[in-house]
């Protein structure tokens, strides 16, 4: 058996999004830029593509701009914004992903801001009078916090963050790859100045993704060169992944609530499994708080165990089960993770994150269960 | 009848390309970073891709970068060289395409580097004496100079600027984006320090490009995140775009000179028919030297007509011919081509870019010159 349980590095293309992407990978192949027929047909596909996306987030489409994935996104969203409007002061967590957190240290080593970090508990929850307190004291500066973890799945609240930013004239960034095509982002309501997305996170295409900027806000490209995405990107758009993704939101919106609550049910299920057959297994973060956590991400804290320490994944690999130590770029390390590392976990313990889609079914988790149990019984 | 004549802008994908992506969108989804089977499988299928380009190149796979397209190779050679090397003089040529101006000009804005234009002639050669004496004045410095121009096809001698760059010790890039499949490049024995590629520009996908970076020089990534490209480039890679690029190169390479010869032989055709058809018609660049222009690209100026001035394209477009007026990006317009303006060339006149492909027929020609020859016969 074949258990795929590793959808928050990344998930298999719903069949309906390759669907709407085949003409654009054949017949429809103008540049979109080009006047002629061959190009106009193109450039309909990505505006058409523009504006779904942007009424599903009830955004406008001047808002929405195509990049090659969440990273691309999230690079442009603080580079360009921090040297567009010249901003000297950084809030982010240490929980972030990398193409957040790289990209900001690499803006302080540069010597371009101060960088601090929230404080978080053990369990990864983010301490807010410590973030009000330091939004009060730096006005027109950046706070970038994501929406949800990609290893241990804790929810921020960001709502109540972006509130407290706008009050105080503050830059808000967050990574919503995790929750994005998961969770219903209502910009119209939500006081946010930019987030992303990467559209393999939801089924839809690899090298696709976009950035949303609030359209009071005017920065600078990343990518220079033609006049593309309105000059905020240069260089020949990728149709069919623009028209993929736009597909794959559509779609994940279409049945949202239902796949919830199936990916729900299917963590539960894990849950409690997992406790009965192994009476030690404890859990990352809020992972195994159902209305704090994502309901795509289980970080499971395993036993120490002679068989398995530092070999969980690779153990788990051989029965056919493919799960992750952490985010996507290190999946290969049960140890090493840097979120895990900042919450304390302790290096006796495997951590692995199972992640869900809704293609999974209560029989895979069954089967992991029972591997992990058969994996984690005491040898005779 | 339809006739695509604009392939400089972009290609149709080759079916043989399509089918060596299939697979990865669908079956083969995982992450290249997960170490499960499901990621190694596609991991592998990058390395492989990677193999093949750079041995098709005579390049080491460590030199060989993915992209998401031309424009993005374009920016990391330029913005991560300047500043890792700490550069502070850039020659290039006005003839460049805005992947490469205005990254640079930007550079420039920022006052970071000081930015000297190489000068050409009215044909758009470069002068290699005034290079030359550039060079040895600015050592230490980096020159960009495209190796064939995508509006009028000019193709530039970068064996003697490497040369020339190499003797001085000054970093040679060179936008081949144009030339890339098309032509061979040894990098064995190319004397170039960065050279970039755009698989939709020889019949590969859209949003894949490659970047080579010459194995003595280590710059900093253009984006940040995880350890993708060997932490060159952060983000999820876009597999099918990388299987699909080196796809399209092997194909490009594996029949490349029966493609020459038969777009040079639709190249010819179009030149001596034209010329037939319309007595005033000239040719904009080195275009009607096929020693010295791309055998991709003709560049066409047609005399000054009531019916036509401002609108050839569009009456082209009319009798379902697909051409552009200069570089994608900008091939709505028939004026304000950075590119012919530097040649000084009339305002009064309209050019406009055909180019070849493999895919393109004799027929294809004939019916073009038959419908310009109407448009500028003059009306009774
Ligand atoms: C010479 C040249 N450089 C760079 C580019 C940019 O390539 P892309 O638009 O695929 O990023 C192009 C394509 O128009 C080109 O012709
Ligand atoms: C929270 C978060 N942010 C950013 C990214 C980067 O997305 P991508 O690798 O698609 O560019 C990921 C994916 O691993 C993620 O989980």
């Amino acid at each position: 058996m074949k258990v795929y349980l590793d959808n928050a590095a990344t998930t298999a293309m719903d069949p309906k999004v390759l669907e709407a992407m085949l003409p654009y990978l054949s017949q429809y192949y103008g540049n979109p830029s080009s006047v002629h027929s061959h190009g106009r047909e193109v450039r309909s596909a990505i505006e058409r593509s523009r504006k779904k996306v942007a009424e599903i987030l009830n955004a406008s489409p001047g808002e929405i701009f195509f990049t090659s994935g969440g990273t691309e996104a999230d690079n442009t969203a603080l580079v360009c914004t921090l040297d567009s409007y010249d901003i000297k002061h950084v809030l982010t967590s240490p929980l972030e992903h990398h193409a957040v957190l790289h990209t900001l240290e690499e803006c302080h080593k540069r010597g371009h801001i101060t960088l601090d970090l929230a404080q978080v508990n053990e369990k990864g929850e983010i301490d807010m009078d410590h973030l009000t307190d330091w939004v009060r004291k730096h006005p027109k500066s950046l706070v970038s916090i994501m929406h949800a973890n990609n290893e241990i799945g804790n929810i921020n609240d960001i709502e109540t963050i972006g509130a407290v930013c706008r009050e105080y004239g503050v830059f808000f960034h967050s990574d919503t790859v995790q929750t994005m095509g998961h969770y219903t982002h209502d910009l119209k309501t939500l006081p946010i100045d930019a987030l992303v997305a990467g559209g393999h996170k939801f089924h839809g295409p690899k090298g696709s993704g976009f950035l949303y900027l609030n359209k009071k806000n005017k920065i600078r490209p990343f990518i220079y060169g033609g006049a593309q995405e309105r000059s905020m990107r240069g260089g020949t758009e990728n149709v069919y992944g623009i028209v993929g993704i736009a597909k794959a939101l559509e779609l994940a919106y279409a049945e949202m609530h239902e796949h919830q609550v199936h990916m729900e049910a299917l963590k539960d299920r894990f849950i409690h499994q997992l406790r009965d057959a192994i009476p030690e297994v404890s859990f990352n973060g809020l992972s195994a708080d159902l209305s704090k956590s994502l309901y795509t991400v289980l970080n499971v804290s395993l036993p120490p165990s002679e068989e398995n320490s530092g070999m969980v994944l690779f153990n788990l690999d051989l029965h056919g089960i493919s799960a992750s130590g952490g985010s996507a770029c290190s999946s290969g390390a049960t140890v090493g993770s840097h979120v895990l590392q900042a919450l304390g976990a302790s290096a006796e313990r495997d951590s692995v994150r199972f992640s869900f889609s809704r293609f999974n079914t209560a029989e895979e988790i069954d089967y992991t269960v029972s591997k992990l149990k058969e994996m984690y019984s005491v040898t005779v």
